[in-house]
């Protein structure tokens, strides 16, 4: 089928491109190049040396043979989009192209407000674009765990059955987002489940976990690398570890470090991603996919990393700091992730087996990270 | 205390202020005037000559004695509104000032946006001028009923308690918005309660049921008068069967009729938002109010203006049209108002009472609503 990347330049678009167009179908990516941009403002970088996408896109068809075609542009300009699925008319779009940090959002008026203008109205562009060429298209949304917090309840996937003063309905299930970034994830879910009912639209709403890794079959090459972000702005708290213990800092987990969430390796979202746009909901269909294969507590992550790090002979310590955020530290959590398995998805790494394949990375580019050391402490909080 | 009234201009805005200006508060107001365009943009007018809103303030000083200040800008500019926080340094907020029509918002994907940009940023920038200059003011901000949709469970008025799988806890009822307009008003609560989190600010939001009328007792001349909308798309559903009856035309009420809502007359939510002003909460806590005070299917509505309607010696007919909305037409609605009574709140006046008085004035004015009769009947519909 052909399918539709827009944030194909970014952590997870790149990858997926490769590994979509690998299995058969016709890929073309959009992207406005922000996230390199955005990642220099704060005077930081990959770890991994990243090729332009152009020269990615190259060195991917002189390897494989496949081709992607790649637009550049910005969602927020109605008129591209509309042109480009007018131009496309993909039978599935995998919507990856939002500003994806919550702590990015979270550094004043005016990053809140970029990150939730950006996120609400690039999507809402997609949707109208949709709705005028390719009713059809099947919407694959990233959104996040983050959406729903740490609730002391199981976390169904979407809508689940409430009974309340002796009525019963079928309900979505409440939100509890902790940032300007992850406020944005609940907008447009709302609004895609509007587009949704009024339009006969269909989609798949991906409530994905924290992604780890940074190498997936189809980078056989230096030229094909992935970007692996690793600074209080853009890295996640497992990539800083693994940031840390290379470059020889003690690793930081955030305040008491109970804070618990799922965690999927980057081949493993591939595959998930893989196997919604294969697989579309029914016209009109709103479906919600939980997607993630473990689960860890922040405290978990630092032991693992800590562990697997010995096994390369290297040691490191954790030094837990105080916490930036407002955010439960200790805390129920369980997702129920029924849906992506009974479509087949199997977990294949572990966060072990991943760390296995990070760790010796970082350790060939422990310069680059050593040369932007000073971006890893938390200097952004959430409260006043 | 000083009450600020971001939308000062708007329907509920102007009787407000003069309401809160007499009871000793001291009051000023924020407007961009834009509510005024935007019915010229559709081209209609309120059926209520209304004067200029500098007019409207200098007839109620020399009438009243009460001075009230206006500031003309758009909440859209950060730094407007960080200057008007500055320098009033309100107690209280009461929050107005946002794009409140559903049909609009579903013109364009230009309305759409126009729609979700100007509330979601205009009230981020309220927040953040808040947390800068007044943290302890109080925001009561303008929600709608409509945030919750017609669920089949009694609607609790904020967080409800949730049993899920055996375990138990305290969530926000879910949303299920029905427009582009009714969905900023959901993104807003998100982040409102956000906000309240992690700057410890306060807030009562307020899931207000429909409005109707148009007279209280601070309008003692018609140059006080406030504004009363019939169109299409800026009316209620109960405004425009008032105008119809009033010019002779059969009252069109959308599909089948059992569409059911809360209700509430002005001068009672004009009391409703007084008594949140006046009773705040304390810092960093959200809290919701359930505002309205009887509840009617659109049928109703239509039956009711008929019968009061022939108290004045006229009579009208009912005549159910296609619906251009994506709506349930017959539904449970069972909206618990408990915090508003607790704090004293009592309705004052029905439906009956208030259509006996908004009736003659809308006879009086039975030109204005003659000249722009061919804005009344449905064009904008929600599906594709």
């Amino acid at each position: 089928m052909k399918i539709g990347i827009p944030g194909i330049d970014g952590f997870l678009g790149w990858p997926l491109a490769m590994h979509l167009a690998t299995r058969g179908h016709e890929v073309f990516g959009i992207d406005n190049l922000s996230r390199r941009k955005r990642v220099e403002e704060v005077g930081s970088w990959s770890a991994t040396p990243i090729k332009s996408i152009e020269e990615r896109i190259d060195t991917y068809f002189k390897t494989s043979g496949h081709k992607i075609d790649f637009y550049e542009g910005d969602l927020m300009e109605p008129s591209f989009v509309d042109l480009v699925m007018k131009h496309e008319r993909p039978d599935c779009l995998v919507h990856l192209g939002e500003i994806p940090s919550a702590p990015w959002s979270m550094i004043s008026r005016q990053h809140c407000n970029d990150t939730q203008m950006n996120n609400i109205i690039g999507t809402n562009n997609l949707l109208f674009a949709m709705k005028k060429h390719v009713p059809k298209c099947h919407l694959v949304k990233l959104g996040t765990m983050g959406e729903l917090g740490t609730p002391n309840l199981d976390i169904p996937e979407g809508y689940f059955d409430v009974e309340y003063r002796g009525r019963k309905d079928r309900l979505l299930f409440p939100r509890n987002p902790g940032s300007w970034y992850h406020l944005t994830k609940v907008h447009d879910t709302y609004n895609i489940i509007f587009a949704c009912k009024i339009w006969n639209l269909r989609s798949t709403d991906i409530m994905q976990g924290v992604v780890h890794g940074v190498i997936t079959d189809e980078i056989t090459h230096s030229d094909l690398l992935t970007r692996f972000d690793f600074d209080e702005v853009w890295g996640t708290a497992l990539n800083r570890f693994c940031a840390q213990a290379v470059i020889g800092h003690k690793l930081t987990p955030y305040g008491k470090g109970g804070q618990t969430r799922g965690y999927i390796a980057l081949r493993d979202s591939i595959q998930c991603m893989t196997i919604a746009a294969e697989n579309p909901p029914k016209e009109g269909e709103y479906r919600t996919f939980n997607q993630l294969s473990e689960c860890y507590s922040v405290n978990d992550l630092a032991e693992h990393v800590v562990n697997v790090y010995e096994e390369f002979g290297g040691s490191a310590e954790i030094w837990n700091i105080e916490n930036p955020r407002m955010e439960a530290e200790e805390h129920y959590y369980n997702p129920i992730v029924e849906n992506l398995p009974n479509l087949g998805f199997k977990p294949t790494h572990s966060l072990d087996d991943e760390l296995r394949i990070t760790l010796p990375v970082l350790m060939k580019y422990r310069h680059r990270i050593e040369a932007k050391s000073n971006h890893i402490m938390p200097t952004i909080k959430w409260r006043k």
